[in-house]
């Protein structure tokens, strides 16, 4: 079993990226019902959590998050959408096909890279 | 045809990453036979050229360019080794894997996402 790890981004056909980054601010946001929380999970300001999760608004037709009423503490709280939940899931999909489809070329990746850093001089 | 296009990165074991930006690098020096040409050409500063090469060095058991005299102008010249060759190829055959093979997922995101940037308001 190789130790490469693969990392994908897709490039839109409208220009829009979808990357590692925005797909974990929507795990996030469905593993905490909200943006801070969100934010705060994964060490970024809020600033940035919620431009992230404008940009996939504005990417998709239906937007990756809605707002609704009654959370835990009765306010608003963040919910993915059917359109987020599909992203996420093609997402990774995408990510298997790859790893599955192309595991001879990472065992011949893992032989070409040292194990360790070399101590630099 | 989808026109989403996928871009890959390879999170190493050794905590080394290669992505586009590295890989664009070699094939640049490949086609110059120069660092700085290759910055040129990418539209990069020489340093940062310089630090790309220098990391996948690094990354790699056998570096991945190698210095020869008696370039174009009787100069050194900056040619690929068989390592950095090999690099190039596995990088290239992984990405291709992932298109066959996420067909479907890439007509599904083109589904969900906007065809034309949205004016904002």
């Amino acid at each position: 079993m190789t130790d490469t790890r693969l990392c994908i981004r897709l490039d839109l056909a409208n220009g829009d990226r979808i990357g590692p980054g925005k797909i974990a601010v929507l795990e996030a946001i469905r593993n905490t019902g909200s943006i801070s929380e969100a934010a705060r999970h994964l060490g970024m300001s809020y600033r940035r959590a919620w431009m992230l999760v404008d940009q996939i608004n504005e990417t998709l037709r239906e937007p990756a998050v809605s707002t609704r009423q009654g959370g835990q503490h009765g306010g608003p709280w963040t919910v993915l959408t059917p359109a987020g939940e599909q992203v996420i899931k093609l997402y990774h999909t995408i990510e298997e096909h790859t790893r599955a489809s192309a595991r001879q070329e990472f065992r011949a990746i893992d032989k070409l890279i040292r194990q360790s850093k070399r101590a630099r001089s």
